[in-house]
Formats: C-alpha cells, sequence, structure tokens
C-alpha cells in the first residue's frame, strides 16, 4: 500500500490510525507507534480472517485474538468499535479515563471483546497457549466425525517484548513439543524498542529459534500489503499440527513523518503538529478527529454480519450433534457454564486415625484423586515436581500430542509459563485448571498469579514444602518470605491447612471460589492428624480462622498457629494448661477467607479482650500485627533458611512446644 | 570408559562418584544421578582445562565455575575436596547437616571454591553471563598488549532445567547479542528431569536454539571419553568472539546397575544396596566408605600445584605491569578490593529551590550523573527503559561487542536476566552495578533479587513509578502489593524518598551498602522539593525514619508518609494545626534501615505514648500494623489500581490532604 492512494480497504485501516492516533492525542498519553504500525494486520484478521461474533463477544466457538504487545491497546479498541463490539466512538475519546471501557492497557471482563488482560510482556503470548491447550482438550473430548464443535483458532500479536521475556521461551517451547496447532501469533516485528534499536539489545534469529521449538515459522515482508497479509494469515491458519509464528515485518508509528520507524512514537503521543502531518501523510482528508468515513462503517458492516452467520451455523451443527451425541452435547454445555457438580463434597475423604501423621501434600494427593472423578474437566499438573507436589491424576493420561483429552499436563521445568498457560486455560473456559511446583518456586511465576488475581480467574495452585520444613535442600528452596508475599497480593486466596483434614477443606473451598485465584499451602513432611473428637472440627477452615482448641477458663492466652505449626501449638496449649495457664489455640489457614467474616465472627474467634496472642509460623512476622498488635508476639523467622534436617531445623528456629511455652510465659509476663 | 577398567583417572572420577553417592547415602538426602552422570566432565575440567589456586580461592584471575545445576552440589564438594580446597572429608561427611560447609546446594562466601549460590533453576546460568560481562569491562579497561592481567574464563554445568527455566533464554539471547566470549557453560544432556524423560517436556533442537542466539554449539558424545571431553573443552576455551554452549551427553545415575538413565537417581539417595552394587559395578574395590585411594590423592596434588604456578606466574605479569602502568594496577586493586573513594557524598546535589516540583526518578538521573564520574567502576542499565527510570550514565559508551569498557548496560526486556546478571557481576567483583526497571516489573526479577538478599551482595536497583501515581497505564502497571512484598525480603533494603533531597540521601545510603542489595522505589511523577528551610533536612534519611515536621506542642498525631505521599502528610498537617490539632510528621523512606537503630531513636520518632497514628502510603497496608497497632489507621490501597490520570487517581484512592485531615480526625475520635 503506498501512501496517498485510498481505496475503501486502505482507508480502513487509516480509520484504525487515525482513531488511535486521536484517542492517544486526547488522552496525552498513550502508545501510538505500534497500532499505526500494525493496523493493516488487525484489518485484515478482524475482517478476513477471525471467525468471531462482535453481537456475541462470548461466542463459544470464537476464535480468539490476544494483544499481548497490550501497550497497543488502541489498536484493539479501534478495530473492536469499528467491528460493532459495544465500545462507542465516547469510549474511544474516553481513552485512558477513570471507569471508561479504554483502560491503558486491554482488560478482560472489561471491555467487550478483549480476550485476556494484558500489559505485562509475554503474558499473553503465553495466555494463547492455555487458551489452545483447553481448546485441544475439549476438542478431543467433544468433537466428532462431522462435528467439529469444537475448533476457534487462537491467534495474536507478539512483540519484541514479548519475544525478549523468558516466559516466551517456556511457552514456546511447551507448544512446540506438544504440536498445539490452529496457535498463529503475529511477531510485530518493528525493530525498535523503548530504548532504541534492537540491534542493541537482541540480534537472535528469532526464526531459527521458533523453528528450534519445532514452530511453523512464516514470513510477512510488507505487513502494507494487504494480500500479502492475508494470504499468509490463511496458510498460517491452514496449519493444524503445530503452532505457527508469523514474522511480520512492520514500521513503527507508519505513516509519521517524523516519528515513523523511531521509537519516539513508541510510548508518548506524537503530538498536534505531528498528528496533522501524519493524517496529511496518510492522504487522510477529514479535519474532524475520531471521524470515521461512512465508507468504512459499511467496509465493517460485513465483518459484523458475518460474525452472525458464523455462530448461526455453529448453532445449528452443534443442534445436530446434540441430536447424535446428547451426553456428550449437555456435558459440553456444562463444561462451558462451569456447572457441573453440586453435591460433590461429601465423597471427599475424611481422616479419623487420630494416630497417623501425614504430609499435607499427600492428603492433597488424595483428594485430587477424588476430584478428578467428580469433576472431568479439571485439567493441571506440576512444573516437574509432579511426584513431590502429589498432583498426578492417576490413571488419567497425559495431556500430549498422541492425547489431547488427557488431563495431566507436563509444565516442565517453566513455573512462569504454567502460571500463564493456567490463566489462559481459565480465560478459554471449559476447564477447571491447576498447577503445582515447591512454594518458593511461586517467585518465578508471580507475575502470571498477579494476572490471574486481576482477571478475576480462579485457577488452583498446589504449593508444597511450604517452609524450612523441607530440610535439607536449604535457604536456595525453603520459604520464608513467600507466605506474606503471596498474601500480599490482592484478591488471592492463600490457604495453608494445618493437617488431613483441614487439606480437605482448603480443597473445598478452592474448587468452589469462582472468581478468584487460590493457593494451598502444603507440607513436605509428615503432621499428626489432628484429634477432632477432643478439638474443633476442620468445618470452620472457609472461615479463614477458627477456634481450633477452647481454652479450660476465661482465656489468659491465644496461641494463633497456621499449617505445620499448628500442632506445636495444640502441644504447647496443653503443657499451659496443665500448669494452669487457660490457653485458646486459633488455627488461621487464611487471612483472607478470615476477612470476609463479619465483625461478630472474628470478635469471637480473636476477642479484644485477650491481648496475650502469639503468633507461631514458620515464616516471617510481617503483617501478623494485624492479629497480635503492638502488644502479641510472635515465633516467627525473620532471616533465611538453613540446609538440615527438618527436625533440626524446626528445634535452632524455635518451633517446638517448649520454646512456644516458654515464650507465652514472657508474653504474659509483659501484660 | 568402560565399567571394570581401571586406570588413574577413572579412578580418580570415580572416587568423585563414590564420594558423592557415600555422602548422599550417610545424609539420607540429595541428589546423587548429577554427579554420578558428569564426574569425568568435573575432573578434566578442574584438572586439565581451570586455572585455579585451591590454596587461595579467591584469585582475582581464576576462572570462575558455576554449577548452576546446584541440586549436583555433592559433584562441587567431592572435587573441591579432591582438588585441595578447604573442605574436608569430615566436611563431606557432614553434608546437608546444620552448619557444615557443604550444604544441601552450593552456598557462595560459605564454602570454598564455590562461586555462587545455585539451587534455583537458571540463576547460575545467568549469574555466569554477568561474571563475564564484569570480566568483559575490566579486561577491556585493564588490559593492555602483553598484558592480560584479567583473562580468566567463565565456564560452568546447566542442567535440561536450566534449559527450560525462562531465564536462561533471557541470557543467552544477551550474551549472544553481546558476543561474549570466554563462556562456556556444558549442557548436561542427560534427558531425564524429575518427571521422567524430557521427551514429555522438551523435544526443542537446543543447539539450533542457542546457534539461534550467535552461541557456537559444541557437542561431547560420551562424557566417559575423557580424551573427547578434554579435547572439545579445550577447543571450546580457544574460542574467544562468542559464548559457546558444549551440550555433553551423560547418563544420569551412571554407574547403577538398577537406577542409571532413570529419574529415580535424580533426587534420593540410591539407598544402601544399590550403592555397594554400583560400587562393584564401577570396579571399586575399597569396603570402606569415603575412601580415596593413594593415587588419586596424588592425581589431585598436581592441580593444587599447579594452581599456585598460575596463580604466581599471573603475580609475576601483574608485577611488571605495574611497573609499565603504575596508575592502572592502582586503579585495578582499587576496583577489585572495593576502595575507591572516601570523600565524594559532598559531590552530589543539594536541592533547594523549594518552589520546583521534580519527580525523584529525575533526581535519581541526576544523582547518577555525579556517581559516574565519581565511581568509575560504576555499571548498569535498564530493561529497556532507561529513558523512563532515567538510568543512562550520560557521556558514556554502552557496553556493546564493540567496546566492553562502555558502562552502560543495555539489558533488554529481560528483568529477570538482569537480577541474576547484577548477581554474576557482583560475585565476579570489580564492578559496582545497578539495574533498573518499573517497579511493578521487580516481580519478573524477584527470585534473582532473593538470590542477591539470600547470598548478601550488594546491587543496586532503580525502580520507578513506583505506585498508581504513574497514572494512565492502570492496574497491570500500578504496584500496589510491591512495596510489601519487597520489604518481606529478608536482607533487602527498600528505600522510597519523599523528594528531591531525600533520593540524594536514598543513593548515599545505596552506595554505601556492601552486604546486601538496596532498591530505591521512585516517582514517575513531579513531587514538591519538601522545604527544609522549614522542616527537617533529609540527613536522617539513612536512619529509615525520622521527624520531618515536629507538633507545635504535644503531639495529638502522627502522620506517617512514604515517598510521593509525604507531602501531602505535610499539606494535612499544616492543616490539622491550623485548627488546633497538634501534628508529628514522619518521612518514613525505609523499615530495614529504621529497624536497624536503636530503642531509643526509634521510641524518638514513634514516641509509645501517641496512639494515634495515620499512615498514608499508596500501597497496601500490611505491615504497617508493627508502627500504628491496632489503634492506628491508614489510608492505603487495598485493590488494584485504576486507568485515569494519576491526579485522578490519587484523588479516587484518597491520598488528599482533605482525605488524610478527615481520616485523622476520625482516628482522633476513636481515642
Amino acid at each position: 500500500m503506498s501512501l496517498n492512494t485510498v481505496n475503501i480497504e486502505e482507508l480502513s485501516v487509516n480509520t484504525i490510525r487515525c482513531l488511535s492516533m486521536d484517542a492517544i492525542e486526547k488522552a496525552k498519553s498513550g502508545h501510538p507507534g505500534m497500532p499505526m504500525g500494525c493496523a493493516p494486520l488487525a484489518y485484515t484478521l478482524y475482517t478476513k480472517i477471525l471467525k468471531h461474533n462482535p453481537s456475541n463477544p462470548g461466542w463459544w466457538n470464537r476464535d480468539r485474538f490476544v494483544l499481548s504487545a497490550g501497550h497497543g491497546s488502541m489498536l484493539l479498541y479501534s478495530i473492536l468499535h469499528l467491528c460493532g463490539y459495544e465500545i462507542s466512538l465516547d469510549d474511544i475519546k474516553n481513552f485512558r479515563q477513570l471507569g471508561s471501557l479504554t483502560a491503558g492497557h486491554p482488560e478482560v471482563f472489561h471491555t467487550p471483546g478483549v480476550e485476556t488482560t494484558t500489559g505485562p510482556l509475554g503474558q499473553g503470548f503465553a495466555n494463547a497457549v492455555g487458551m489452545a491447550v483447553a481448546r485441544n482438550f475439549l476438542a478431543a473430548k467433544f468433537n466428532k466425525p462431522g462435528y467439529e464443535i469444537v475448533s476457534g483458532h487462537i491467534t495474536g500479536i507478539v512483540s519484541d517484548g514479548d519475544i525478549m521475556e523468558g516466559i516466551s521461551h517456556e511457552a514456546a517451547s511447551f507448544a512446540g513439543t506438544n504440536k498445539i496447532g490452529k496457535l498463529v501469533l503475529f511477531y510485530d516485528n518493528n525493530n525498535i524498542t523503548i530504548d532504541g534499536s534492537t540491534d542493541k539489545t537482541m540480534t537472535e534469529d528469532v526464526g531459527a529459534r521458533f523453528r528450534a521449538y519445532h514452530w511453523e515459522v512464516l514470513h510477512i515482508k510488507d505487513v502494507n500489503d494487504l494480500n500479502e497479509v492475508e494470504n499468509v494469515a490463511r496458510f498460517a491458519f491452514s496449519i493444524k499440527n503445530k503452532p505457527v509464528l508469523v514474522i511480520t515485518d512492520t514500521t513503527i508509528g507508519y505513516g509519521s513523518p517524523n516519528k515513523a520507524g523511531s521509537e519516539s512514537s513508541h510510548g508518548a503521543p506524537l503530538g498536534e503538529d505531528e498528528v496533522a502531518m501524519t493524517k496529511e501523510n496518510l492522504g487522510w482528508e477529514y479535519k474532524e478527529d475520531f471521524f470515521v468515513p461512512d465508507e468504512v462503517r459499511a467496509d465493517f458492516e460485513a465483518a459484523k454480519g458475518e460474525g452472525i452467520i458464523e455462530e448461526e451455523k455453529w448453532k445449528f451443527k452443534f443442534e445436530k450433534y446434540k441430536g447424535t451425541y446428547p451426553e456428550l452435547a449437555k456435558l459440553y454445555k456444562a463444561f462451558m457454564s462451569g456447572n457441573l457438580n453440586d453435591d460433590w463434597k461429601k465423597e471427599l475423604p475424611v481422616y479419623n486415625d487420630y494416630t497417623k501423621s501425614i504430609a499435607t501434600r499427600k492428603i492433597s494427593g488424595e483428594v485430587i484423586q477424588k476430584l478428578k472423578d467428580i469433576f472431568p474437566n479439571m485439567m493441571g499438573g506440576s512444573a516437574d515436581l509432579a511426584g513431590s507436589n502429589n498432583t498426578t491424576m492417576k490413571g488419567v493420561p497425559d495431556f500430549s500430542p498422541q492425547d489431547y483429552s488427557g488431563r495431566n499436563i507436563n509444565f516442565g521445568i517453566r513455573e512462569h509459563a504454567m502460571g500463564a498457560i493456567l490463566n489462559g486455560m481459565a480465560l478459554y473456559g471449559g476447564v477447571m485448571p491447576y498447577g503445582a511446583t515447591f512454594m518458593i518456586f511461586s517467585e518465578y511465576m508471580r507475575p502470571a498469579l498477579r494476572m490471574a488475581a486481576l482477571m478475576k480467574l480462579a485457577p488452583k495452585y498446589v504449593f508444597t514444602h511450604d517452609s524450612i520444613g523441607l530440610g535439607e535442600d536449604g535457604p536456595t528452596h525453603q520459604p520464608v518470605e513467600q507466605l506474606a508475599a503471596l498474601r500480599a497480593i490482592p484478591n488471592l486466596y492463600v490457604i495453608r491447612p494445618a493437617d488431613a483434614n483441614e487439606t480437605v477443606e482448603a480443597w473445598k473451598t478452592a474448587i468452589e471460589m469462582k472468581d478468584a485465584p487460590v493457593l494451598l499451602a502444603l507440607t513436605r513432611q509428615g503432621l499428626p492428624v489432628i484429634d477432632r473428637s477432643k478439638y474443633a472440627p476442620a468445618d470452620d477452615v472457609k472461615k479463614g480462622a477458627y477456634v481450633l482448641k477452647y481454652e479450660s477458663k476465661e482465656p489468659e492466652l491465644i496461641l494463633i498457629g497456621t499449617g505445620s505449626e499448628v500442632y506445636v501449638c495444640i502441644d504447647a496449649a496443653e503443657k499451659l494448661e496443665a500448669e494452669g495457664i487457660s490457653t485458646r489455640v486459633v488455627s488461621f489457614p487464611s487471612w483472607e477467607l478470615f476477612e470476609k467474616q463479619d465483625a461478630e465472627y472474628r470478635e469471637s474467634v480473636l476477642p479484644k479482650a485477650v491481648k496475650a496472642r502469639l503468633v507461631v509460623e514458620a515464616g516471617i512476622r510481617m503483617g501478623w500485627e494485624k492479629y497480635i498488635g503492638l502488644e502479641g508476639d510472635a515465633v516467627t523467622i525473620e532471616t533465611f533458611g538453613s540446609s538440615a534436617p527438618n527436625k533440626v531445623l524446626f528445634e535452632k528456629f524455635g518451633f517446638t512446644a517448649e520454646n512456644v511455652v516458654n515464650k507465652s510465659k514472657e508474653l504474659l509476663q509483659s501484660f
């Protein structure tokens, strides 16, 4: 496409550019370069390639488009607006303003047509892989000859930043190993990052790299050649047995006389004068800002119409499918709507042999064996620690190129991609994803955990080896600050069960949570099964904290424990009671759940009148002051751990009944 | 090498295997498979290739060996012991016991000959790249024709896990782009991970991938062929203009009749019987555990002797160098010992135009312009946000293949590798590394931040855009829980300065810190330069918190602010004082620094008697209860942020003087 030539398609492409420029200019904030460079690609995809229905953005079998380069949000808003999604021109004018549909970076569940929240680079790339995992699973499970009920493509645009971030390596290697087809990512190869030419930072041969992952690599040499874009895209979409990277040569800030091809067009408005010059340069004849020519409106009407037809065709097919495979059709609907099983909790185990000592990770593994049958769409695995995390669903095949209906996923040693793939699976819908690793390696996946919490997705995380209690592996592997750092994430639920029955309850809560991620912090080491005939039942795990052992008379002291330290508190409390000190033990598996309870319940667990409160947790103290105030105390660990057998460490760091008794007495004396 | 054949070299290799097996067996914990597979490689490197001096592990020009596969620690301990490093046979027998030199994973500064702490996969890989960066810089700066003062190689062993983790992609792409030579990493290609065959998780063509990064890729087909190992290693060490990956085919658990080649040898002792069978299989004739044959001792004596000679040769060369280039020799010593400049603080700027409003990131940039001249070994950069982070040293060349004496590093969009490269630079010594990104992306580099803190390294981090105050980019970019999550890391110092002069003081503290990483949390938005003629000077930033504004009479209320919220506190305090409420304002840039002060100082800042305390910080409240107790209150933000201009957001979330005044009054009424 040469400048100054105007045909309807080019005019539509330029409309995307001009809307994007105008919105960014008005907001005095945003990233014009990417939308201007990629406008022809977005135009081609949304009008000629994608099967999507602007009238129903939630159509289950739609193609899904991921803008991994989330800073190019105006590209997406412009094209969605033009396609007829419910984003008005006023919304475009309100770009980046409080509460508007057009937030700085795309936000899923906030803006129609946005498939995932992006911005932190690499996340969208791996989300796309996750969506394709869910799609492949559902396709394998539900498609029948002649009935491709699940067939949507996953596509998107990724940037230099996505390509550089390590998570793209992890996700790409995973996708290649699993030969995931109908996954087409366009790499916006503009050779520019914020700091300038990619020569300075990235000389790698991206194509060779992705071929090494067993991806197909295609090339669009001129994104402004709409025929080339369409032809290559069509070919890419025809490839079924492996993922495709389409290296798409673009010019950042295309059309801008002074800023095209330069980092100056990346992250700031072009400026009023430059916008005017750019419009002139593009042959844009309209004076009015935010202008959409009538012929462009007409051009996009067709896309909107086709979307309705596509969905209708699918519905028609689905109805026939329902006739032939009624049970499958019902199950598919149940999967996609998330309404699977109401009466499942009673199927979970109860542990009442109180002489046993069992690691909570083992109990979790036993619960998973029940859940796998209850929820046939439960799907997940571990970052190469399945045996240690106890997360393998026994008797269930692996998800693999040989069998995409398998539900055990081998993520490999790729925690970060695992986190973002789980998000992609949750976003696609139809599956109940979970992932696992050692708790210390939650650090590798934090950006993905945060995105799950921000998007209100509900994957489940099984984080085992949750303290110095893991023993000999030492400080590199021992969580110390992780509980605090995870509790810090808004809308993430951390549950650290104290024994077998609390672990069962924790899983129940995790399964029931639909709008927030939940993580279970579990032990490597064995823990006594708490005697529920003597102490309170575990039912109130769902309330975050509960009185496990009531005091013998008016309480003098409250011991607060979590996870593996709760039985230490019980032992200590019994010793204290024997010495006449009336002691309550509160098991406190989850701050976030406790905070959701009403004031009355919270007071019933932690009466204001009792100020002598001692927390016992094999993690840092930070944040516990909220529950113990300035007058309470804590047996916690403020340094990194150490390499030694776990019992030696528990002794060394003071997590023994004796030390808790002594600290309790000291505390009581301070009043 | 065939089994049952015994020559002295094979006997030495088997000694490594047997020591490793015995230690793991005695500890009942550890990872035998890797040491057994890689023993021939370690033997060859330490006895024939590496220039190292067991009698002086700290020799500046030594070759550095990084065991990125840290779980194979017994390989390293065995070879270090045999080479004559100060690790006794008793230390080997105490593997993984409390306080022993032979911790579960290798720990630098704890065990002689260990170059970096490893275990979390991928970290060592990127540490090695960082060491090579420092080495290249120092070589470019100090080497003269005929005087290769700085010449040591960086080498190491990496595992499947390292290859899979995203950080290895980031670091490898960076190293390839920068054509960093004399960096030779051996990839222990054993095709086994914890969960089984790598077929399930990683089918990528590793060689092709690394060639795409412009690495040289070599291959050792049989690690037990000591000639092949030596020849390939020698060739690899001869390559000067690019990094080298040596794909080394090994058998995990080599020698074990029942566990070789299987994941069962990876992470647990082989078992007494299997050890006995393995020894027999290896032709090991000795009954005694932990046995080192005399001829093996003699074999390693040579290595020890050669190390001494190598260092002497270097010393001799250095003396001649000193004669010819006395100033350079002096500077090199100053760099390596870290004693550069005593009297530098007065050279930093002072800001006394109190009418100005300047972002703390800008001030930091101005300070860096001074520091770059004061410390000619200061070296660092940004993860592609140099312009936004204000971290470029102006007039200083980029570190690049054209000029390794450059000090501005272009890390690319690779926060995680940046963190670990900074650690490697600090470990090499001679340089003062710093790195930068948006504060939200600290999440991408947390595992490396943690390693810095654990190793007591002292890189400096410039984290800008530290709150919702960054505005329109929205919740994906706005830190909310990051301050808390970073404060949670033991031995990491978080400093969040309130204005220009506090930023200068924060940098002073950061520079002076030698055994802990320090991060500066800085604003995107402009902040008033606090009027130091009216309020306290900024000198006490180093104490973590100080009284910025004293109360007019007995204090009724303490407002505690950090960073961009301090001026809000000042405004509020002035309004409260005008209404007769005696109000103190405490600027609280750093918890960690404050905790190091004595009780008297802490009491002087936060008198116990004043319980009406209100914290104002644009982050989560978690942890502040330590300073405000159960009776204080906080203006904080407990949800994710939002996309809008920063002033709109500060209003929405209540970070205004008006809201702080209202909250203060409410708080006072509660008493």
